[in-house]
């Protein structure tokens, strides 16, 4: 999918939300276990409950590779009917990989040619070579993390590095690599205040915003310093949205909580288009 | 596998060589590709050549995720081959990982207890809260990136924050997590004259080494400043031994570098002791 059809389908549905499906076989309802595949059945609910009020699903990695083979084919299944059943929604591999170039390149391969996400998530740390055989791949998007939602963002993130801070520095070298123009980054929105200083280095640039709901973010905050005129923003939510209930109704309560939060979205865009 | 069980089996073996499985479908011998598994068969012929010369084992995660179901079919193999005829063998699952509390803690979950692996790489990036739910399984090691073997190294690694190199404030940090008794750190070979820095801020831990071989590092210069009274140090090379040959003798032809690096190996132990 291309930056050009996600600003679209952020217009159409009137959403930026985001919904992150972190399956937990221990929070999901008692009655899915007994299903063949209990992690794809839990997604496949929540994704047909939810397809019409958001723009994007993030699976996140770790919480398929917790159950090995059993889920990794649940991963499998849950992109697969994704792009069979709704290819217009944006998909979201949360891996927060990156390695040396050869590494780097079978990540890649592993995440936008074998199970065809349209974007990873990925770790600056080893830099450069580290980072663009991800952008290599046409028509892909590689979601850099800047500045993270946690408590531990603190502890090198913002550490002073030339006169400023560590996230900045990654943020602007960044836009020196290699089709750099396939870049979004990764800002959490418990750090709201953060984002007019994010805007001024990457005015265009489209943020993943974990952090909002469970973690504590304001949606209204990061919307204030973080919107662009296309929107540039991707609002996730997981565990506010999908662990709702664990009842029979679970899909029907995960629909509201992302109903609320696609009103409010909607109302954020009416006024920041008027 | 404790650490002072692997120092025996340093002493044992007189070698601290880690082999590098990263097994790539274009470059394995061609008639692997009509067994069933080829990246498990090539795998297994590579142990079962050079156990007897190495001290761990290092499957990289990427090249097993990129051939997808099938890629972490292999890898469970993989481990578990090595776990049940070589359980004095130190394995490492080189998977770069790191996320907020609850993400990394499946990973954790997936490396430690699904596959049982011994240890496990992970990008400090994210701070103290990504990297703890790894330390808190015990018996297990956590192997934290500090200063890589790549050229990107350079971009964020080197930079100077608060009077210091940030790969130094990030190793000094994490002294200060809880159970730090179980990390090691990531130094890349090709930064050999960085060792001597390094060893003044932990002067006790392992040190896992990509880049000798291949990427062009020194063994001489790497145990020169960087060995301690332990050893203190793994060797990796994957490509080095892996890919000698790609013909019927692949195997022995891998045997043969391990043998080279471990005769170095057993030479400079002996300088090292005496």
């Amino acid at each position: 999918m291309t930056t050009q059809q996600l600003i679209e389908q952020i217009q159409i549905k009137k959403s930026f939300l985001c919904v992150g499906l972190d399956v937990d076989l221990t929070k999901i309802p008692q009655h899915l276990l007994s299903t063949e595949d209990p992690i794809f059945e839990f997604n496949k609910a929540i994704i047909d409950a939810t397809h019409d009020l958001c723009v994007a699903y993030k699976p996140n990695i770790a919480f398929f590779e917790a159950y090995g083979i059993k889920g990794w084919q649940a991963l499998q299944k849950t992109i697969d009917y994704i792009n069979q059943y709704y290819p217009n929604l944006f998909t979201i591999a949360d891996a927060k990989r990156g390695d040396i170039g050869n590494t780097s390149s079978m990540y890649a391969k592993a995440f936008f040619e074998d199970l065809e996400f349209d974007s990873v998530t990925i770790a600056p740390y080893m830099g450069k070579d580290s980072v663009e055989p991800f952008l290599a791949f046409e028509g892909k998007h590689t979601i850099m993390l800047a500045l993270t939602s946690n408590e531990g963002a603190f502890d090198f993130q913002t550490l002073n590095v030339n006169g400023k801070e560590l996230y900045k520095q990654v943020i602007e070298t960044s836009k020196t690599w290699k089709n750099s123009e396939n870049l979004m980054y990764v800002v959490g929105a418990t750090k709201a205040e953060y984002f007019t200083e994010i805007r001024k280095i990457v005015p265009d640039s489209f943020l993943l915003v974990p952090g909002v709901g469970a973690q504590g973010g304001s949606l209204q905050e990061v919307c204030k310093y973080g919107m662009n005129k296309n929107v540039g923003l991707l609002i996730n939510s997981s565990r506010g949205i999908i662990y709702t209930s664990n009842g029979e109704d679970f899909a029907q309560k995960a629909r509201e909580e992302a109903l609320k939060l696609q009103q409010e979205m909607e109302d954020i865009l009416k006024t920041h288009q008027s």
